[in-house]
């Protein structure tokens, strides 16, 4: 059974995009001891008081003060066919690594946010067990049948590549074999797990549940 | 053909993620006389000292103050099967508007903003001719052949929704019948002018161009 909390990630990637405010996402960042960063996205980590474990890119984005102070961990990659994501993934895959935390993956342009989360489908396929993780909740990628553990009300959005027979137990609204990005969207968790079948590979948003609210500050 | 800049939207929707920031996609609400905002969106929009033309939704996420003051204004939509964009483009097809722009629809929760761009896809379906204008650039629904003028160097991702046959002339990468979103990120314009061809509806995504460089300083 998969629940937001239960993964222990071998290593983590840290994106360029939005540098991750939620604590579900900097988890990682602070417990890895294997964070590689994309690129330019070092410079953030840096000036956060980490150091990268590897940075993997074409070095162009990174600054030249921490291209030259991390020259050793920079790891090139001149491929022009895939996005610094997926030379992290590609990395860690070389090295033996299957489980893997993305953060940092989404916001500025959104077809470079579309583009990441899609890639989750990609690695599924190739063996990797990638979840990306954003400040408003987590992508799995997933395949035939998955249960799920989380608060009944959790908002979840199931996004279909190409799966059929999409089915779910504990989940408000039916699912179908969805044609667009929208119609998977929008569901909700109506007791303490829920269950999807399909025939393929499909990706499963769960939205953190909302903090726990702040209690009133005492007047006395 | 189509450009940036050559859209004339007779409506304007202002959904609630992120407020605009770039000065293309704030340019429709300065110059809007039909400002739709989406529940929750007016109270910024009031914030920032403009006056909704309506406000489209359940009225469930906007301020109990504005709610009233602006209890005029507001068109209820309890339908539980779309998300207050869609309310928003349906009212306004109701009043025969056929030519939005949308902003604001990104940000926030990714899965509503995967949802919020995909349903260009069923407006264009419906007759509808609607564009996103989000921070960094704008997504176009497309049918058949689309011819689009931009500078040499634009970044182009074009996102498949089950179109066939798909081909480009002045853009850097060849396209295919792509069968996941990234596969048609990060190309590029070569020319001042690009061609998309393909049979069935495609989503064009055109990132504005970089800002011009500040002028230096004087120092005199």
């Amino acid at each position: 059974m998969i629940t937001l909390t239960d993964f222990s990630p071998e290593a983590v990637i840290l994106g360029a995009g939005d540098y991750p405010c939620h604590p579900i996402a900097r988890r990682w960042l602070q417990e890895s001891t294997h964070v590689v960063c994309c690129d330019g996205a070092a410079d953030r980590y840096l000036a956060e008081g980490h150091l990268p474990w590897r940075i993997v890119g074409d070095g162009d984005s990174l600054s030249e003060k921490n291209r030259q102070a991390c020259a050793s961990l920079l790891r090139h990659y001149a491929d022009q066919d895939t996005n610094d994501q997926t030379k992290a993934v590609k990395y860690l895959q070389e090295k033996g690594f299957r489980r893997i935390a993305i953060v940092g993956a989404t916001g500025h342009r959104e077809d470079h946010t579309l583009g990441n989360i899609s890639l989750l489908i990609d690695y599924l396929k190739q063996g990797i067990e990638a979840r990306m993780y954003t400040d408003h909740g987590v992508f799995i990628p997933c395949e035939g049948e998955t249960v799920v553990g989380c608060p009944a009300g959790t908002q979840i959005s199931i996004f279909n590549f190409g799966a059929t027979g999409l089915r779910a137990e504990g989940l408000r609204y039916p699912l179908s074999d969805f044609t667009n990005w929208w119609q998977g969207t929008l569901n909700e968790a109506v007791a303490d797990r829920f269950t999807v079948r399909g025939q393929g590979v499909y990706l499963l948003f769960i939205n953190y549940p909302d903090p726990p609210a702040k209690p009133t500050q005492s007047t006395f």
